[in-house]
């Protein structure tokens, strides 16, 4: 197979040559399809191997808000991307765009802004990587782009200052990491990637991750065949809000639904009240909630809201949804954690007073004042196929490669300890002065 | 000494003799003022015996609001006190006034709607004794009338409907309830009440309960000496909530603060962000608490939004404060009970993002938008005045009389069971089909 | 395919010709090799269909002990099913055999009392039903008769006296329940069953399913090709224990381990102290647990010591394992719930001060004064083989047969309501008196 | 006043005249009789300040047992006091009196041990202060050898290794910790004290703090009137244990009860079985706790077992009782908290299937294999007598005198965040790798 690529600048090329910087912005819609990666399992190894069948090209680049010191970064990221891979294009969501287009040499894709709960245009047919420089937020809101997307491409987050639990890397890792994701599955897809003709690349840098690649370089030799980037598919919810009438409030995609990474939500919000939920497990009638509200989370949400609310952690392997209470007036209302395929709604019930309820996902308030009878209609997506291929969810680069996990620390073990503080020992180790 | 009532009209006189109907609503500033009740401890029985040093004769009636059935039973109640008991006077709150003055024979008494967050005036200054008609909240609301008040009259509490935790008694019983109330201390007291002359009343009613009374049938013989209405004195928090200059911004009775009979809390309300919130205790930097929000709470309120979150159940006898947090990032925020002569300060930190906190009282939001900077300072209300005497705190009739308490059940015991299913057993008892 | 049970005796000619009453007490080697059921899934549906290949005959009844009313039932039961059904053989435990065998007129068949932590010989060769008549520890009993098998029996469990959350049929229902049992499958499978010649049942019994069946009332007809026995395969956990050595403690099966339905434990038991406990996951050292005990439940344990301790409910399908710590000294030892393929390692640490911790399997002491070093190693057990079959787990039946499940209630979310009393409502529902 | 001490020989006399090395271990009956300390209260100061009516002199030291390095530690610090302070004596354990008394010039006191369950003879009629050198651990023994006596002898806790909740000081610490509880209410006590005559003490040691003192160092001089050593008052529990004729079991002391400081607690033991308990509270029946055992707790006793059951954590400053279920089987047995007045009782129901069921006072059995119907009956101490004074409870030497506390840190505040790691911040502020 020849590829597509032949024909596009290379980016030494874009060094030297273009004499006119580039700063202009450009719709996303110009940007060739996106590049489908595969994900390969190799048991007894839960994580996925990354798979390209061809170099990834296009890259959205989110950031963390309101935080000044990540601007630099941007910079820094994208250029570096810019010029050391081939035919690499750069998306940014709009007001990064705005605010880096003129620091760069380089033309920069973006889309515009949605209204509200709906997803950018055409930004899921074109985004073949998407990368992450902030928090857990950040990638939330990366994911909520995807929103209805079935299929939402690799994500690789870097944290920048405080490390969140979803986010993986070290920023100062960005040239390493980046380069793994890049050349995932190089040896035996890009084995026979068309070379353009003559072209040499300058050799004299100090890093060699700071090198331009020429397809040339990447042409089966790179990383070795079994040594791929690693991925965690993180399974989401379709979530589908419908109001008292049976129309639909909320989820607009293909398929009707949306899709939520952490967890959906209904709360009391700004209500003094208690709220009356419903709950349906499978088409039954389960409960009566009377609490602040109610969550339905994936396990990949266990550790965010679900665990303050005294939820247990699921690791995001375990094929399931949990259903936990904030604030059930109730002694007797423990955490549920159910199958994935378990269609679960919960309804905004006769009894509530006012009707101040409000709907979240992932933290985003998609829905308020909802009437009584509304409801919010949640199952796990599927991640394997009828062909038992894996699709959907959002899938993470974990750190570490595969070939090599014995070496490398488990990162949801990892998190635990380091982050969550999980079983944190008593005593004064600390060596305070007490 | 000689009361004051000597020359009032009494009960039955008003049956026949007064021709013209009085439809009035009277301002409860014309009332005598309130006559207050001791508090007498025998031990080893914890809850106090009410102890008149006169008959009560203001009685304010709070009732649910938005509840059809309840209207009804507010005019037979009020029209049973004026026909039984000499001298008395009704006061209703202003909307309460208004719905029913034309259907009642006798004038009622009511105050202006004060406006956000102050007490209405005179209002402790006249009322002898509370009666609610409702649930929980109607307590509440009742309580939240003696906000800025040290002193809080007697609250005799009746169920409607479904029974709540802090309510006591069943409405069926008011006539029995009421009489023992009236009548609490009277053979210790009453003993002096001088005679109006020459009075009779009707004889020939089939409810003993019914028949109207003369001070001549209270002096000194109902009920016996120790048989006596059994008070539980409810503590509350003093609550004082200051902007981020120190100005205070809630609380302004006259030692500037306010009272709370549940909690006081500190929440995200509609904000879909975690809040920061510093807490001292004891003047002492505890914790930085990243959560939905904070509860400081009265014993009282350990069954109220404090259990929802996970607090435990404290007996409203144990002098003390809990301070338990709603929704907490982190695994290690276990609930806190401490004194209750412990100053604790809730301070929204610096780190929070957005400003959009609430501070609520009881249920009741008194603050939005809060400021970083903004600090709620809270301290457990003295019960025991420096002589001794029991003052201040809710003072609240629980079913049963000194005296009798073998035969009768625990109030609290009582209402752990029934009402939260305390420890409610496994198993297929309720004839379930399965 | 003619079937092996042609030349048996048939059950009304047992009634008639067996001049001398068989009290003869008989090892279960001397029966015929079981015969295994294929499970069959219809999506949605995520409960089993049980098919037989031909009509079960090697019933294993066993029931509660020391509770009196019991041998009568089992008496009634097994004289049932031998008078009902073609060839039934009865499988009774050595004590429930050597009480009951001079009380029927059929040979009882059972086997030896194994040594400690083994299997009986032979049994999980010859048994094709297993029903048990008791509680949830009398299911759990009957499982640990087949702790060293990977195919148990089907599971048909009667409650007698308190329903228990395993058990799922009430006793009165047996004839029904059995025969749904017996039947499943057989339209498809039954179909050529050979007919034995010449023989009439006789017609008059009340009730219908007190008729003795022949073969061919069996063939191809009954309760329709779909109405199937349903299924809940509950996956198990393997469990090996290992000394400081090295060597195997316990788990003594074809490939080394045994299995557990609920949970395997490591305890202090009558040790005053709290022990210290590492926990591997995945072959990764996760923490030290300072606890009373440490558990690793499978998702049908989640309702049994793991909520004792905190642990949240797991739906029997979610694939998965639960950490739940006993007592922890911590405030941040959150239950976890993992991939069901994740191997756990619980150790006894050197810090421990004595060795006086405990191993339990589904609450029955396997190891006691375990010395420092010991591992407990734990895996979830794999319920369907590389060909996609079910396998595995314990086939438990539950009420309601497949195809008219809308109609019936479900039996995980009717057990948390009736039996559990989930998130039991708050409020005085059950007329009590206060 | 002329103080009993005049006559008894001094320390620095000791020194140099002591030609024969005293290694003998004497009874410590041949002691003179303890000098009864009392605690003064200064509002708003809730922690007391000891006040010596006359320099203590009997010190009893309890060490750590099984842990090498302590001994060494003991001798060290024993010879301090000897050499320090004037008319010292020092009480050991029989342990350790007999591990050391070869290793000092003095003579150390000791008693025998008693049986199981009773109190050493003599001791805590003799015992004017008690150290401890250890842990937690420690300081539960020191304080079980006062288990009949209504009046401990202050505790002044040194931790060794690792630190305690309970256990204050450091061991470096241990001079000025000694000097200020030995010198607290000097200014106002000691000035009367006569002075034996014309001794000198020698003057020229580096550490002032080793100075050896007379009588006339310490008259009215020392430390300020309103310097004390600052006292937290720990209640502990009253506890009597019934067997089923009513008959005591266990409690011997002259009011026949026992002392626990942390809990009283049943248990299930080695039993596999859950206990069936039933929970009587202010004479009333409360509940039917099904459980592995059930504990009632003081509020020190709320950061030990009781909070790794899931109890909230008390001040040790409310007065109350904490009810904490341990692995309870419901899911509605949340954790209550009471006042320290109300007698609880928890007998072992007829339910129970084996009589297995242990009872523990402070993390030592003191009972086993105890019948249906035996009692644990509890009430809370007393820590202020008819006439006001403070008397009971166990006296905890807190760090940091009165008078100064705002300089220093809360004991209480500071042990939930070095120790306990209350609150502990997510995050990866530990500087991680990750
Ligand atoms: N009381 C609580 O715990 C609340 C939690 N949230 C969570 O916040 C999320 C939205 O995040 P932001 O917009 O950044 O809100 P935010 O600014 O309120 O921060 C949420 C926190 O949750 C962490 N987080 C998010 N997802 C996580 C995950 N899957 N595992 C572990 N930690 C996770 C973030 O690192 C951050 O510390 C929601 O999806 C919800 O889960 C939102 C409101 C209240
Ligand atoms: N998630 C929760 O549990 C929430 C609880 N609340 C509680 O509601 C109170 C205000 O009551 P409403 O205006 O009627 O609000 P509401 O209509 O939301 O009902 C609150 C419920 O709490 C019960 N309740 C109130 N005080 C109680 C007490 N001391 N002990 C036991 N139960 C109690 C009431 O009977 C009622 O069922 C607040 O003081 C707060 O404690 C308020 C919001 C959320
Ligand atoms: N699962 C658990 O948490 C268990 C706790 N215990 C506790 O241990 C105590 C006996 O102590 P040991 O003989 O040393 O047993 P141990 O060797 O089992 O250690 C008990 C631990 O509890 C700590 N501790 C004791 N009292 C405390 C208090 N009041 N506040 C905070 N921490 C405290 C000690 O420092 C030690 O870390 C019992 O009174 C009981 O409270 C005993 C058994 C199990
Ligand atoms: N504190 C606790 O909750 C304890 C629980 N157990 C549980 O008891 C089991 C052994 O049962 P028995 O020998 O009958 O002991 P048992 O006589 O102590 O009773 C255990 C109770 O657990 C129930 N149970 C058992 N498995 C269950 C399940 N999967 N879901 C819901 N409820 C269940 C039984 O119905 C019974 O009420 C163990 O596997 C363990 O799970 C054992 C000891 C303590």
């Amino acid at each position: 197979m020849k590829l597509l690529v032949r024909c596009r600048i290379l980016p030494w090329r874009r060094h030297f040559s273009s004499t006119a910087r580039q700063r202009v912005i450009k719709p996303v819609s110009e940007l060739q399809d996106r590049i489908r990666p595969s994900y390969v399992q190799r048991p007894p190894n839960n994580l996925l191997s990354l798979q390209w069948p061809s170099p990834p090209r296009n890259v959205l680049i989110t950031k963390k808000k309101r935080t000044p010191g990540i601007t630099g970064s941007l910079v820094e990221f994208t250029t570096h991307l810019y010029n050391t891979y081939p035919a690499i294009n750069i998306i940014l969501e709009p007001e990064s765009a705005k605010e880096i287009h003129e620091q760069v040499t380089f033309p920069v894709y973006t889309y515009e802004e949605p209204i509200r709960n709906l997803s950018p245009l055409f930004l899921s047919d074109k985004t073949d990587v998407v990368c992450t420089l902030g928090g857990d937020g950040t990638i939330l809101r990366a994911s909520s782009l995807f929103t209805h997307a079935a299929n939402v491409p690799p994500i690789l987050s870097f944290a920048m200052g405080t490390i969140g639990f979803l986010g993986e890397w070290k920023f100062k890792e960005y040239k390493r990491a980046f380069r793994e994701v890049y050349m995932s599955g190089a040896a035996d897809a890009y084995a026979n990637i068309d070379l353009p003709e003559g072209q040499e690349p300058p050799s004299s840098l100090d890093d060699p991750l700071d090198r331009p690649l020429s397809y040339a370089d990447i042409r089966g030799k790179s990383m070795g065949a079994t040594r791929t980037a690693r991925i965690l598919l993180r399974n989401r919810l379709k979530v589908g809000v419908f109001g008292p009438d049976g129309s639909r409030i909320y989820g607009t995609g293909d398929d009707g639904d949306a899709y939520a990474l952490n967890e959906v939500i209904v709360h009391r919000g700004s209500s003094p009240h208690l709220k009356v939920i419903d709950v349906y497990v499978g088409g039954r009638f389960l409960t009566e909630g009377v609490a602040d509200g109610m969550i339905i989370s994936s396990p990949t949400g266990s550790t965010a809201y679900s665990l303050s609310s005294g939820g247990s952690i699921v690791h995001p392997l375990v094929s399931s949804l949990l259903l936990t209470p904030i604030c059930p007036r109730s002694l007797s209302f423990r955490p549920l954690v159910l199958p994935a395929n378990t269609p679960i709604t919960l309804r905004l019930g006769e009894k509530n007073r006012a009707r101040a309820a409000e709907v979240s996902v992932d933290g985003k308030r998609i829905s308020e004042g909802i009437d009584v009878g509304t409801e919010v209609r949640v199952l796990g997506e599927e991640v394997k196929n009828q062909a038992g291929e894996w699709c959907g969810g959002v899938p993470s680069i974990v750190r570490g490669v595969n070939g090599m996990e014995d070496n490398e620390e488990d990162h949801w073990v990892g998190g635990l300890n380091a982050l969550l503080k999980f079983n944190y020992p008593f005593g004064d180790q600390d060596g305070g002065t007490r």
